[in-house]
């Protein structure tokens, strides 16, 4: 099926005489996750991950996913023909590279409106030919429409700052200049209004543009309720309809433009006219929303005890069950349902609960009928969090099922440990993730291992579970937002783990907060205040491996995590986390 | 005296309209340590510290220094009238921001030979007005004159490659482009000549240039052998004298140019025709002569060893002795002693030996008359090296000269850890000092304290003691040399430390070469190698802060110490050594 859906494209290929054709993992506005009308990734190779980049030649295909995809990747292409280039791993070339080597100077197509300015220019520079043309639209058949649902507010009691004070803070910024903002979590960010167009991310297609005197929302407006559009009127904002965007983007004429061209469209780059002096910089927005407020703090440690009792509650189930009558489809319900049941809207992405070697593939989630089932033994992770009125919550735990290896419960200490050596860490003003990064790592790295992925996100304020900045990693990235200094209110996920193909997976996970630790004549300190409220499961500790240090600092997370979830829990409950929490 | 020559420049000052007069520590090849004859700062502000920068303006004259320097610059300035700016602190701006703040439009005057390209381009940018006039050198008296000295050929077995063979690599990376070579350590590496003219890095005044089709070298010809000019001849190289070569800039004409602004003056830069194209970037040279080869690797390995015997004689010597009979001076009379008196030709730099307070200043230097008499209780401070044909040393030791207290021991051994810390890691290829110097660090951030200098810097092979890169430091530089990735073969210090003004300084440093670890699936492993060889002071170790792991490092690094040294010594030296590297 996916090779004669490919020999389609190699058709129009050899029409438009394309040498390759480019497609990755996007929608109009660079979105990490997509409405499900837009997977046109997954309709041309069956590849069902989040991020992932097809270059389709006349004679081979060749899918590039990072270290969380190599295993998954290599089996749903399986064959198709497409060979999986496991990005990370020794000279495996990413795209642009693979392009530069193999096809320099040839004609690469691709869809303009699907792909970053900041692509394009890369591609252009380094001498290939860009033809923008969309040929998958001529061929996919049935794709799911748009939602047409209407969307919701989000009460300042929530997200503690107006609409009216947001757009004044970004005029300030602008002072005059046109800025053309495309990503999705911003404007719901700015506008305080939510909706659900993206699985599990509660955002809404639309685009905005601000002028020297005027502010533009392109939207479905059917969507809309007539106190929403009231509001966004008193607000000083012009509605327009979303498929205005582009030809509005044709008529800015004589302006300073600034776009951020790892967001922005090539499309719109595009079009924009020749009159314009465009600027690429990081949106102002961006800053902004990765800088949580006092309030939004506040209601992100409410979001994490919610997100916390869910989880123990999931925790007690789990432990008790009999495993052997359960697969992790059912384990996936079952959590799902915890945390639906109790606080949570939506949850913030699809829960990957996978057993032993499924865990080996970092963003494994399991599918019906072709899960795996479990047993009262080995390892189960568990990557899973919710969207809250009050935030968004990601969280890892490593569950034991029943007896477990030396080895299993040795790097499971060690990688808790990796997790601590970040979490605890004082650091000075000005430091990025990319500086405190080999923290998390160094334990592994002696010992000759690695994961292929970076080692904390951030995360959005009933938003993305992926937001970035804050970014903490080792690997340099195109937005370099790795290199962009902590500061106080941004939220970090902190995430170490062990991937060992064909045998298992660990990863501990929890959410920081950075704040402001003290000030002395040496300079201004940071640390990180930890937002998730859960227990690691001490089955799985080799007190060979935990140091006096770490085994303080793991007791003193218990006892934190039992006198705050307490409170929230019954009787059964409270002698579960009691036990869990147990000081070792 | 200050007060008097500071009026003099004034006076110019108004005669040329210019508002600042700026004023740094260089030569015309922006070295770090320069010759006698430039030490214009020193004139016109009395400090006598390696790195600084004297802003004159018409009613106030402002010195900028490092953390190094902060005490040091205090006093040597006292009574000039000048105000000292101590960079590192909170709210001190940088000379450069500080001009823009200050001064912003005004005209600078500075001498375009001794300012770096990338200053005045800086200068330029955020809109002063640069003038490149030399006020200095008609007001100076009785300037030391430039050496005279014959230059002396490191022999191949030393420095492992031919002039020969350096060339060609130079000329096929450079393949066809011009280039100016003005870094004196990089023409001395090249060349395997050295000299006398900057005391303790044995260098000497020298341009070079390659061309499409030649290479030149500016010097001083009557210092050359007969010997070596024949051998510099035979390498291809056209001798040209030393001040032909601001004449010889002005004749370049339509090549492309390869300069490091950074490195060289804003008169070359100046005098470069219109018709070339000119870009910025580190000089090839620089590179090479950063990863040492496998000759040179041993033979830094065997400089460090027979470093190492002179320190342990040194120690010995200072333990057994009467401390109430010396003063900081006569300790380095003796240091210097041992180690001239062994095998080393020359200090590598001019000896730290500071007790308690004075070590609070990172870089103090005790002068005769004017140093600290000891006593047979608190800590010495001693940072020191050797110059020796098989490479360059530089370590420092703190030493107990009797009973100390309880916080001394506490901070020396966490400093000691601090060390440990860096030079235990393994790190992934691609990492740079900058991603690694927050383990030197956490444990001081945490207790907030923090060493307001590097942790790190690169060392010569019969060169200069401070080398970039490598350089380990969280913070940014011009040069962003913190941010090249360390490679095999790079030797870096490892020297965290604690400042405590008016009360003590400890700093503990070893020396480190870069080498492969090991190779595997999840990439290529880098680990430190430590080269130097000498005993920490067991007498300063609080056994409360040393955890089971560090315990394990010292007492490996002593076994290995012990096990090396022996055999150079006599009994009573290895008695001492075996006492002195005893397992604890």
């Amino acid at each position: 099926m996916i090779s004669e859906r490919l020999e389609k494209i190699k058709l129009l290929m050899k029409e438009h005489k394309l040498d390759v054709y480019y497609i990755t993992t996007s929608d109009d506005h660079m979105s990490e996750y997509i409405p499900e009308y837009y997977k046109v990734l997954r309709y041309f190779s069956g590849f069902t991950g989040s991020l992932g980049t097809l270059l389709i030649t006349l004679d081979k295909s060749y899918l590039f996913v990072d270290g969380r995809y190599h295993i998954q990747a290599d089996e749903e292409t399986r064959g198709s023909g497409i060979e999986v280039m496991h990005l990370g791993l020794p000279k495996v070339l990413e795209p642009l590279e693979f392009l530069k080597t193999n096809y320099e100077g040839k004609t690469i197509g691709l869809d303009g409106k699907l792909t970053s300015t900041t692509f394009v220019n890369m591609l252009t520079k380094q001498g290939n030919n860009v033809v923008s043309i969309d040929l998958a639209s001529g061929i996919m058949e049935d794709r799911t429409p748009l939602s047409k649902d209407m969307l919701f507010s989000l009460d300042e009691s929530y997200c503690g700052k107006s609409t009216k004070n947001k757009l004044k803070e970004v005029k300030y910024c602008l002072s005059g200049k046109t800025h053309i903002l495309t990503n999705l979590e911003s404007i719901a960010y700015l506008l305080n209004l939510r909706g659900n167009d993206i699985a599990n991310t509660p955002v809404f297609l639309s685009f905005m543009v601000f002028t020297k005197d005027d502010v533009y929302l392109f939207i479905n407006k059917e969507r809309l309720s007539e106190e929403i559009l009231m509001r966004l009127y008193d607000d000083g904002i012009a509605v327009r309809e979303y498929d205005e965007y582009y030809d509005f983007i044709k008529e800015i004429k004589n302006q300073i433009v600034l776009i951020d061209e790892n967001k922005v469209n090539y499309e719109t780059r595009r079009l924009l006219d020749k009159s314009n002096k465009v600027f690429n910089m990081t949106s102002v927005v961006e800053e902004m929303k990765a800088i949580k407020n006092p309030v939004e703090q506040e209601n992100s440690r409410l979001a994490h005890i919610y997100d916390g009792v869910a989880m123990l509650r999931f925790m007690m189930w789990l432990k008790k069950a009999d495993k052997t009558l359960l697969d992790e489809c059912d384990v996936v319900e079952k959590l799902n349902a915890f945390r639906l049941g109790y606080r949570s809207f939506d949850l913030s992405f699809k829960p990957i609960v996978a057993y032993n070697a499924n865990a080996a593939m970092m963003h494994y989630s399991p599918k019906k009928d072709k899960c795996a089932k479990l047993n009262n033994e080995g390892i189960l992770l568990v990557d899973s969090g919710g969207q809250y009125f009050e935030g968004t919550t990601d969280i890892t735990r490593t569950f034991a099922l029943g007896p477990v290896s030396d080895e299993v419960r040795k790097y499971f200490t060690i990688v808790l440990k990796s997790m601590f050596e970040l979490s605890e860490v004082v650091f000075k003003k000005g430091m990025s993730g990319y500086q405190l990064d080999i923290l998390a790592r160094k334990e592994l790295w002696s010992l000759g291992i690695d994961y292929l992925c970076g080692t904390g996100h951030g995360v959005g304020h009933v938003l993305a579970v992926h937001e970035m900045p804050p970014n903490i990693r080792y690997q340099k990235t195109v937005s370099a937002s790795e290199q962009q200094p902590l500061v106080p209110g941004n939220i970090t996920s902190d995430e170490p783990g062990v991937y060992f193909e064909n045998k298992y997976g660990i990863r501990c996970e929890n959410m920081l907060l950075v704040k402001k630790a003290f000030e002395n004549e040496y300079g201004e300190f940071f640390k990180f205040e930890t937002l998730t409220m859960c227990p690691f499961d001490l089955d799985l500790i080799d007190m060979n491996y935990l140091d006096e240090k770490n085994r303080i600092i793991l007791n003193t997370y218990h006892a934190q995590v039992r006198e705050t979830l307490s409170p929230y829990l019954n009787e059964e409950e409270k002698d579960f986390l009691n036990y869990a929490t147990r000081e070792i």
